[in-house]
Parts: structure tokens; C-alpha cells; sequence
């Protein structure tokens, strides 16, 4: 007879991810359509479903279950979906409980806190004002890391990148970060020296956002985001939540002008959504699916990035993808459009320029701006660089990685919200997911050489399986590393990614 | 030292009202913006959260502080605030513990299936194929009545009414529903019988359903509904959820002619959401107001209901919110309605015409379903009526009370949803709904000479305050009839209905 602690361990784990969906749904909710003064009650409702979620991603009975499981033969048998199941579930039990209680609770009141004094200090350029609450919340990602452990013959760092994206190193980051760092400085400054000036003329026409919302969700649609199993929907920062299994939910922004703004924003969490849809949640069999085991949930958060960042800039970017969309858009956005070939519209989305702000910054130079993070973070954490120190830090690098002054700390040290709630060890993945794009965008365009002359027609439907097949359907059944060199038969490089912007760059200035 | 018993049951039942307000946003969001393949997952979270907020309001803690404030003489003072509280939260933890975990779930599957069998059979008109469900929900409504048990000297169908309106008797309802039902035949056959024709002309026009939303929203902000702590949306059903403090959200549906519809289901909801929006929920003062408690609690369906029927038919279909409303309506909606004048609205909205479908029954008819129902369904729940007998009742009754042939149970016993779920004593509390309105409304107009004057111009906010003042800020602080004595110095009496619809036809049919 079949032992009943694996029924039971899953069971109990869909039980906690249903609280989590609910969870998703109260910020998702708060974030588009809430009434403005049911702020106070939402963070009552928030962090009693968030109480209910962690008992039970924490409860006595899931470890008995888990440890009966993991010695059970039938169950951790090599390459078995069982046992990379069993894995996963280890490795959020152990991170869920590793933590003391006390110090969950005060990482999320000084965090909620130090947002708070980060909002006023970036507004006023006050980098003094907030150095308290970066000091502090630095001391406590510390305790944080101390209470994971550093992996053996790694850093403390390692333990908080651990969170974010399992199994990688500070120093496996850092042997492809700096190589690409330099020949991205080379790069850039190639480019600036370039007579070559590129017009943005074709995205500065004003455009309604009701039609930028339908061309949206238009995209998306050819893309094979399933709108029957998910929505778009407008918020100040675009997300997505992929809150359950058939509701995945992407939002984007829409401004007057810059109409790729909220196009590449859509594409963006458009690709993130691609990933959620593919993931086996819902077994088309069985009404229960994966839902809640880790062989249904995301690997790491540098493939989930790969998967937006391939469509936003990879199809999205791309001049077959413009030869398809442009004529749409005259059609539906602006007859202006029509003045402008698909050569403008490649050459505008494509400009390199270094700038202050992460989140504006360009293909080029974006990752220039991560590496900056996790150089500072890493110090930071480990002590050698003190908090006080951080503006000189961030300033001196910006001028040596990107060449340009930072007049202030507001458009400098104090831009991004993640370290005032003690986001530490997040920043990388966002880099993370370029190479990963790049390195899968190489091998999916050898798998199918017809990809350029399909995406000029709309038709996405190869790379789309392709993406499923190789990436979405294994969940976490294996980890990031072996998922690249399964899919790409190669473990990540660099050097991918680098070909991609310097290609793009000699097309449009002319390197 | 104060006893702690009080401040921790009101904990515990603060802790139930969020888990309610989470199972609202999750009915919210299912009818308004959920993607459709959601569906299967949603009724997991909705039936994991519903167990939760089950679990907390029955649980034995809960019925032992009780029964230790129930004992504390500090608390139970004649007129307090903590005796009221204390006597309601005493009715909802017997109301949640008589029934038996197995009654309750078997009406929740039972009635689920019924309601599905319910859809068929309405579609084909197949009364037969609904009439073995019927039985099965009036036997488990009968024994659900049996676990709560008749009231001393009543009947087992009080039992039930006692769910939706606390303290009122069949006996009670009996004693002012039939002389009601005899005015009321006799002044639609005097209708019937006038020679005045009402056009309705001025309701036929298309107009765009976003103009429609613009419109009814300017009504709500000038009825005082605060759209800072509330919202307006679009589903099949109009409702109101008053989901939780700084939080009420209403719903209406747009049709492209008669403008009306859509306007009098976003007053009526309206109503109800003032209603919510004036309980004691929140505290100005501090954070956690009385949300949870019975005091920050509707006291009644039909309190709640006499609250939407006075705005949408005592304010919404009175001459003064024409004289205010026809001028906006023709500046924002239709030029075409620039033909019309007051005297046309007033009498286009106030036709009276016997009808088939409950829901689309005009003022002047409405009660007559609301009636036939009461009658039927108590007779059905004592035995004195057969359920396979109940569509010649029904077409009896309807021919008797109204004049009118049911072609077919389809357009008869067949029309409404609420049998089909176990909805049986719900009925009644539409039609004290609108007797509670018509008796405030005589009492506003006495104590607020000028009210029509300040309709005329849009001015409601005196309006919305006696209802604040008289009805809302008590939640359920006396039980719906001591309500009305203490608001309207008298016990609920049919005659205060009669005579508004009286003056109306009068003014409409010339009578």
C-alpha cells in the first residue's frame, strides 16, 4: 500500500498556496481598483491571510511529512519528479523556518518603516535622512544571511541570492558579471564616440491610451498570452501576478507620448505571464494539477526575467517584430505612424545612451546600472564598504561603468526601493535574465531558422512551444543552471548577450 | 481590573468579519474582473477562506467568552451599547452552531446542484425536470428550521425569517401583507381601468454605456455615496458589497436603451452602499473602529432594503430629482431628451402595469410578486402545499392578485433563483423593505419641510444625514421594529405605502 504522507504533503502545500493566491489577489486588487480609504483595512486583511499562509508553509506536520517522504526509497529515486519535488520542498521549508519568528517580524516593521523614511529622503535628496534606515536594514539582512548560513566555501551573500535565485554564487556572478562589464564600458563608449545620430521622432506622437491599451492587448494576443485565463489592466508600476492557476494577471502604464513605454511594459509582463500560463498548475486531466508544488511554480527569478525580458527586447526590439506591428499600429494607433518605416521605428527603441535612472535606461546600458547594485550590495553586506560611504561608491562608479556625473543622490544612491525593505541579493537576477535570454534567444533561433520570417508575419506559435517545452513545463524540476544547459547545451556565458548588443549596435550606429 | 473576556471576543470576531472581507473581495472580483478559466480555482479559495471564517465564528472559545460577558453585569446594563452587542453576537453564534457541519454541507451541495438543475430547467421551461430539487431544498429547509426551532407560540417558517430579519413573524408579516395585497389589487385594477395612456418615449433612446457610467456616477457623488471609500462597476447582477471599512462597492449593468435601468439599479445600490457607508465601521479616531462587532452591522435585509428602494423610487422617481436630473441628463447623455420635460420622466418612470417577471416589476406591482412568493413558500415549508402543486398555485394567485395569464413556469414559478438554493423566508424582506421606506419617508418629509425644494436643486445631504442620524450609525443596535418606533414614533403600518403609490397614480393616471 502506498504511504499517505506524500498525498497529505501535497495537500497540504496546495492549501498554503491557495492562501498565497488570495494573498496575490489583495495586492493585485489594491493596486488597480481598491477605493483609496480602504488602505488601512487591506494591510488588516493582508497580513492576517499572510499569518495564515506561513503557518501553514511552516507547520510541525509539513516537516514530519516532508522527513517521512525524503526516506521513503519509492519517492527519491534519481531523476524522479517526486524527488526534484521533494528537493524544492525541502528548500522552502527550511528557508521558511530557518528564520526566527522575531526577526521576520522586525524586518517587516523597520522595512515598512524604512520605505517610508526612503520615500521622504529620495524626495528630498536626503541621503542623511536615510542612512539610519539603510544601516539598519543592512545590519538585519545580515542576521538574515547568518541564520541561512553561507553554502560551504561560499559568502554570506550566497545565502540571500539563495532566496532569489537558487543554487548561484556571488562569485559565479562575478566571474561573468566582470568581463561583461568591461567590454559593455568598451561598447557604450564606442557608441557615444559614434557620429551616427539616431532619430526618436516616430515615438513622440501624442497617442489615446484606450487605443495603446486595445494595440496591447492585441500583442498579447498573437504573442499567446490566453486573455480567457488572464487580463491587462492599468497600474503605476506594471507587474504581473501569476495568482493562480488560469488567472494570471499583467498591468502596464500609459502615458500621452512614448507609445512603446506601455508597449514594452505589456511585452514585458506579457512574457513573464507566457511563463505562469506554462507552468503546469492545472492538469488539463485532473481538475487538482500541479497547483502549489514546486513543479509549478517558477525556478528562479533570472529565468522568470528571461522569459519578459526575450519578449520585450529580444521579438519586441527586433526588426522583423516592427515589420509586423508597424503597419498595425498606423492602422490602429496614429495614421502619423505612416510616415515612418520600420527601420525608424528599430532605430528609435534602440538608442544607447548612458542615463542616471535604472528603470529608463536603455538595452544597452541597463545592465551597467545592475552591476553597479550588486557590486555595492555585496560590499555592503559583507562590510567592506560602510553605508555612510554608498553616494561616493555609486557616484565614482557611474562615472568609471557609464561615464557620466550623478548631480544627486535622488538620481543617484537613493533611486530604487529594494534595499529600504531589505531586498538584498534581488538586484542581479534582473542581469541574470538578459544572459539567460540572450543565451536561450541563440539556440531557439538555430531550433528554428524560420523564427525571423514567422515574427515578421505576427506568427509566434514556434517560439512560443519552444519556450514551453524547454522552459516553462520543467518548474523548478531543475535548477536555473541545469536548466540553461539543458535548454542551450551550454552553462551561462556572457558572451551571448554581448554579441546581441553589439550586432544591434553596428546596425543602428553603425559600430 | 476590567475583564479581558470583552476585548478578546471582539478580537476574535474582528478576526471572522476580515476572513468575510476576504471571501467578498473574492465574490467581487469573480463577478466583475476575474478571467473566466479562473472559475474552478476560485471556488477552492473561496471554500478555503469560507471554512476559515466558519471555523472563527463558531469556535468554542468564541461561545466561552461569551458566555463569561453574558455573565459580567458591567456589560449587560438595559440600553448598552456592549448589552446589544453582546444579545446580537449571542443570535450569530447560535444561528453558526445549531445547525449541524453535515446539514450545512449537504444544503451547500444539494443546492448547488438545484441551482444548476434550476438553469435547465428554467431555460426549457421544464418544471418537472426542477420539481424533485424543489422537494430536496424545502425538506432540507424544513430541517434547518427544525435544528434552529420555532419561537414560542410560532412556526417553523419564522425560524427561517429570522435569518434575514430578526424578530418578525410570519403571524406579524401576514397581519399587514393582506390588506396591502387588497388595496393594492384594487388600485392596479383602477389603473387597468383608467383611460390615460403613459408614453414612454423618452426613455427609447440609445445612449453610449460610458455616458451612462459618467451619469450615474455624478448621482452617486451628489447622493453623498463617498467614491473615495467606494466604487462603481459592471456585472450581470447589480449589487452592493460593503466588503469593509473605507470599502463599499457597487455594481450596475447598462443596457443602450432606457438609460433608467441602469440609473435606478445605481441608485438602488447606492442606497444599500450609503446604508454601509454610514455603519460605525470604522472610528475617526482610531484605527480599528467597531468593524466586526454587530453595532458596526446592518440590522436587517429589509432595513437594507427600504434604504436602496427610498433612493431609487422615493427620491429617483419623485418630480424634484427630475427638475434636477432632466437638465444634466440632456446636457450629458442625450440632446434628444431636450423634447422632454419633468412631467414626462415623472410619468415614464411611474407607469404601473401588471407584469410576469418579478425583477422587471414596476413600483406599483412589485410587492404583488414579492406576496405571491411569501405565501407560497410558507405554505410550502408548513406542508400545506405540495411542491409538485406549486404551479397552479403560483398561476392562480397571479391571475387572482394581478389579472394576468402565465403563459408558462418559465415566465412563472420558475423566474427566481432563490428556492433553488435554500433561500426560503428571504422573499418577504423586499416588500418590508419598501413599507420601511414609505414610513421613514413620510417622517423625513415631516421633519424636513424643505426636502423637495433641495432635491430640485441636487441638495440631498440633509436627507442622507436623518438616515445617518436615525438608521445608519445604530448598526444593529435595536432589532428593525423598535427601529422604525424609535425613527418614525409608530410600528410599521402598510398605510404609508398605500399612500404613496396612491398619490403617485393619482398625479400619473388621473385617478
Amino acid at each position: 500500500m502506498a504511504s499517505t504522507h506524500y498525498p497529505e504533503l501535497k495537500a497540504l502545500l496546495r492549501e498554503a498556496a491557495l492562501m498565497n493566491s488570495v494573498s496575490s489577489l489583495l495586492d493585485w486588487d489594491q493596486e488597480t481598483y481598491m477605493p483609496h480609504a480602504a488602505a488601512p483595512m487591506r494591510s488588516d486583511q493582508k497580513s492576517l491571510v499572510a499569518t495564515l499562509a506561513h503557518e501553514r508553509r511552516t507547520s510541525p506536520r509539513l516537516g514530519e511529512l516532508l522527513a517521512h517522504c525524503e526516506s521513503d526509497k519509492s519517492l527519491t529515486k534519481a531523476d524522479s519528479e517526486s524527488a526534484a519535488n521533494l528537493r524544492e520542498i525541502r528548500r522552502d521549508y527550511d528557508l521558511a523556518t530557518k528564520l526566527p519568528k522575531e526577526l521576520v517580524a522586525e524586518m517587516a516593521k523597520v522595512g515598512s518603516q524604512a520605505q517610508e523614511a526612503w520615500k521622504v529622503a529620495r524626495a528630498a535628496s536626503d541621503f542623511k535622512a536615510f542612512l539610519p534606515w539603510l544601516t539598519k536594514m543592512f545590519d538585519l539582512s545580515r542576521k538574515k544571511a547568518e541564520c541561512y548560513g553561507a553554502p560551504a566555501g561560499g559568502e554570506l551573500y550566497d545565502a540571500l541570492l539563495n532566496e532569489y535565485e537558487p543554487g548561484i554564487t556571488a562569485k559565479e556572478i562575478d566571474a561573468i558579471f566582470t568581463p561583461l562589464r568591461k567590454d559593455l564600458t568598451d561598447l557604450v563608449a564606442r557608441v557615444a564616440a559614434s557620429k551616427t545620430k539616431v532619430s526618436t521622432k516616430c515615438l513622440e506622437l501624442r497617442i489615446d491610451p484606450t487605443q495603446q491599451h486595445a494595440f496591447g492587448q492585441a500583442v498579447l494576443a498573437a504573442m499567446g498570452f490566453d486573455l480567457n485565463a488572464g487580463r491587462l489592466d492599468t497600474t503605476a508600476h506594471p507587474f504581473c501576478s501569476g495568482l493562480a492557476a488560469g488567472d494570471t494577471r499583467l498591468t502596464t502604464r500609459y502615458r500621452d507620448e512614448k507609445f512603446t513605454d506601455a508597449l514594452y511594459g505589456t511585452m514585458h509582463e506579457g512574457g513573464h505571464g507566457l511563463y505562469e500560463q506554462g507552468l503546469p498548475k492545472m492538469d488539463g486531466e485532473k481538475d487538482a494539477g500541479l497547483f502549489g508544488q514546486p513543479l509549478a511554480d517558477a525556478v528562479s527569478l533570472g529565468i522568470h526575467e528571461s522569459q519578459s525580458r526575450m519578449w520585450e527586447n529580444f521579438v519586441g526590439r527586433s526588426k522583423p517584430f516592427w515589420k509586423w506591428a508597424l503597419p498595425k499600429a498606423q492602422k490602429t494607433l496614429s495614421p502619423k505612424l505612416k510616415k515612418f518605416e520600420v527601420k525608424d521605428l528599430f532605430a528609435a527603441v534602440n538608442t544607447v545612451k548612458p542615463s542616471l535612472i535604472r528603470v529608463e535606461a536603455d538595452e544597452g546600458t541597463y545592465n551597467m546600472h545592475v552591476m553597479i547594485r550588486f557590486e555595492l550590495e555585496r560590499a555592503m553586506l559583507q562590510g567592506d564598504l560602510a553605508p555612510k560611504d554608498l553616494p561616493e561608491a555609486w557616484n565614482a562608479r557611474y562615472k568609471d561603468y557609464l561615464g557620466i556625473d550623478v548631480p544627486d543622490d535622488r538620481r543617484g544612491c537613493l533611486q530604487d526601493v529594494h534595499w529600504s525593505f531589505g531586498l538584498v541579493g534581488y538586484f542581479p537576477t534582473y542581469t541574470l535574465g538578459n544572459l539567460y535570454a540572450a543565451q536561450l534567444w541563440e539556440k531557439i533561433n538555430a531550433d528554428l531558422p524560420d523564427l525571423s520570417k514567422d515574427m515578421g508575419k505576427g506568427k509566434f506559435i514556434d517560439l512560443r512551444e519552444w519556450l514551453g517545452t524547454n522552459i516553462h513545463r520543467h518548474g523548478r524540476r531543475y535548477r536555473a543552471s541545469e536548466l540553461c544547459q539543458r535548454a542551450t547545451g551550454k552553462p551561462l556565458s556572457p558572451t551571448h548577450l554581448l554579441q546581441h548588443l553589439e550586432t544591434k549596435a553596428a546596425v543602428v550606429y553603425g559600430l
